[in-house]
C-alpha cells in the first residue's frame, strides 16, 4: 500500500482534532482510501501544552518551515487561523509542490483567489471543506455531488451561535443578551461575539458557497449583511406563534437579470420549512438547483471534531489521488 | 481539453433525464470538471417515441452491445432495471474495460458483490451513487465526505411513496387506502405497490448504506422488515397529538456486541427531530459517525431529474478521473 504524509500547522482546537482523526483512524482510513495516510509532522511555536492526543516520538515541533520542506510531508493542514502567517506558510507550501487543507474561512474569503491561483499554476490541490459548515460537508455536495446542476439558490444556517441564541430565544424566551452571556459561559460564542452576532462570520460563509456554485467572483464588500444584535424577543415570539421561526441566514440566489444577490439577515422562516426545524448550534444549508431540486443538508457547524472529520475526509481525498497517481494541471 | 465517451443503456425516464442533463449541461460540466464529458451511445430497443430529449444524429441505436463495445465509449451508465439484461450488460461493459454507473438499487442489493469483484478485476470503476435517496448525495457522504469517520447508525426516510402516504394521513386525516390511491393517481406508487409499501424498497437501500458504513456483508435476508400496509389513521394521528410523527425507517446501527442490525419498520420519530419535518415525497438520511457526530441529507428520493442529477454527478467524477490519468489498480 502507498504512503502519503501529512503536516499539520497549527496544535490548537481543530489541529489537535484532526491529529487525533487520522492517528487513531489510520487504519480505518487505509483500508477504505486505499493508501496509508502518515501525519509526519505536527508545527506549532508551543510544543508543551498537553492537548490530549498521543503523537509518535519525533512528530511535534516548532518549526512550520521546517515541516513543510520535510520531503517526507506531501500534504499540508493549516489549522492556525488568520490571515497572516497562515497565509504565507500555505504559499510556501504550495511553492514547495505541496497540497494544502484549510477550513480558514477568513482567509478564503478575503483573499481566496490569489491562493488559488498559486495552486493551478503549482498544480497541486487546495482544499477547504471545512471552512464552510464544519462537519456538513455542503462545500463536497457543490462541487462534486452538484456537479451537473445548474444552481438557483444557497440558503443557509451557517453560525451556530447565532442559531443557539435564537433558540434559546425562542423556545425559553430568553432575551437577546441573556441568550449571548449564556453561549460565552459555555463557550462556543467568543469574548468579542461581534464575527458571529453582527453576520460576519456568516458572510464569509456565504461568499464561499455563492462563488464555488456561481463563480461570478463574489467579493465581502459584496455582501449585504445584518446581524441578530438586539434583536427582540417579541419579534422572535411573534414567528413562532405563527408556527414559523426567526433565523439568521446567508443567501445567495441567482436573480432574472443574471446577477447574483448575496445577503446576510435575520429572515422569518415559514412553519413547515425544514431550515425552521434546525436547533441550537447546528447549521444547515438548503441548495435549489436544476435537475436535483431542493437538497439540505445538517450538522454541527463547527467544533474541533466536526471540524476535524471534514478537514480529514480532505486529506484522504488528496492522499488517494496521490496515490492513483493523479497526473496534475490536466 | 480531454473528452470522455458516454453510453446511456435504457432511454426510459431516467434514461431520458441523464441524456438531457449531459446534453443540456455540457458547457457547465466542462468548464467545472475539466473534462468534455460527451454522449455518444444511446440504447434502447425502443428507437422511435419521443422522450423530448434532442439527441445529436446516429447516437440513439438499438444495440447495447455495440454501444458498449464502441471505443469511443468511456463510461457505460445503466438505466435499463430488474436484474437481467441490465446485469449481463454491465459485466460486458466491465469485462470490455468501461466504467459503469448505474441507479439499480435491487441488482446491487441482490448480486452487488458479483459486480463489485469483476468491477475490481478489471480496474474500471463502478459507482452507483442514484441507488439510494435519488437526489441526495448519501452515497458519496458515505463514501467521501465521512470517509475517516466511524459510523455509529444510519437512520433513513428512503421511500418516498410510503412518506407521502405517512403525510397525507398524518395532514388530512386520509386513511391508508385512499392515500395509496391518491400516491398511485398522482404516478409516484407503481399499479403493484408492493415493493414500497411492504418496505422491500427501503429495505434494498438501507442494505446498500448498510455494507457502505459498516462492510459486514448484510445481505437483504438479514434485514427485519415491516412496512406500513394497513397502518391505522388512530395511530398516525396518536403520535401527531404527541407532537411526534409515524415515519417508516430504515435503519443500521452497530450494536454494543459488535454486529449491525439493519431493520425497516415504522417508528414514532419524536418532536423536534428532523427527521419528522421531512414531508411528502422528500427523503431523508441521519447518519451518526464519530467524529462528525450527527449529520443529516434531505431532498428528493426518486424521480427522474433528481436520479439524473446524482447519476450525472458520477458520470463527472469518472471522466475527470479518466482526464486526470488516474492509474487504477492501486
Amino acid at each position: 500500500m502507498k504512503s502519503v504524509g501529512v503536516a499539520i500547522l497549527g496544535f490548537g482546537t481543530v489541529g489537535a482534532g484532526v491529529a487525533d482523526c487520522l492517528t487513531r483512524r489510520r487504519g480505518v482510513i487505509a483500508s477504505r482510501a486505499g493508501v496509508d495516510v502518515r501525519l509526519v509532522r505536527v508545527a506549532d511555536l508551543d510544543t508543551e501544552t498537553d492537548r490530549g492526543v498521543a503523537l509518535p516520538d519525533g512528530v511535534l515541533g516548532a518549526d512550520a518551515s521546517a515541516a513543510i520542506a520535510d520531503p517526507a510531508v506531501d500534504i499540508v493542514v493549516e489549522t492556525i487561523g488568520g490571515t497572516g502567517v497562515a497565509k504565507k506558510f500555505m504559499l510556501d507550501a504550495i511553492a514547495a509542490g505541496k497540497s494544502v487543507v484549510t477550513a480558514n474561512k477568513k482567509l478564503l474569503a478575503e483573499t481566496g483567489g490569489e491562493l488559488f491561483a498559486a495552486a493551478a499554476a503549482k498544480g497541486v490541490d487546495l482544499y477547504f471543506g471545512a471552512a464552510v459548515g464544519g462537519g456538513i460537508p455542503v462545500i463536497r455536495a457543490v462541487r462534486d455531488a452538484l456537479a451537473a446542476n445548474e444552481f438557483v439558490s444557497i440558503a443557509g444556517i451557517l453560525n451556530g451561535t447565532c442559531n443557539y441564541i435564537l433558540t434559546r430565544m425562542e423556545k425559553d424566551g430568553l432575551r437577546f443578551d441573556d441568550a449571548l452571556a449564556e453561549a460565552q459561559s459555555h463557550g462556543f460564542a467568543e469574548a468579542d461575539p461581534t464575527l458571529d452576532i453582527d453576520g460576519f462570520d456568516t458572510a464569509h460563509k456565504i461568499c464561499i458557497l455563492a462563488n464555488l456554485a456561481f463563480d461570478r467572483g463574489t467579493r465581502l464588500e459584496d455582501v449585504e449583511i445584518k446581524g441578530i444584535r438586539g434583536i427582540s424577543v417579541e419579534e422572535v415570539a411573534a414567528a413562532a406563534r405563527a408556527g414559523g421561526h426567526v433565523k439568521l441566514l446567508g443567501r445567495a440566489a441567482l436573480g432574472s437579470d443574471g446577477r447574483v444577490e448575496v445577503t446576510v439577515r435575520p429572515e422569518h422562516v415559514p412553519a413547515g420549512a425544514l431550515l425552521g426545524c434546525v436547533e441550537g448550534v447546528y447549521n444547515a444549508v438548503e441548495i435549489e438547483s436544476e435537475p436535483a431540486g431542493k437538497t439540505v443538508y445538517v450538522g454541527k457547524g463547527a467544533g474541533r471534531n466536526p471540524t476535524a472529520s471534514t478537514v480529514a475526509a480532505d486529506v484522504c481525498e488528496i492522499a488517494r489521488n496521490i496515490a492513483r497517481g493523479v497526473v496534475r494541471n490536466v
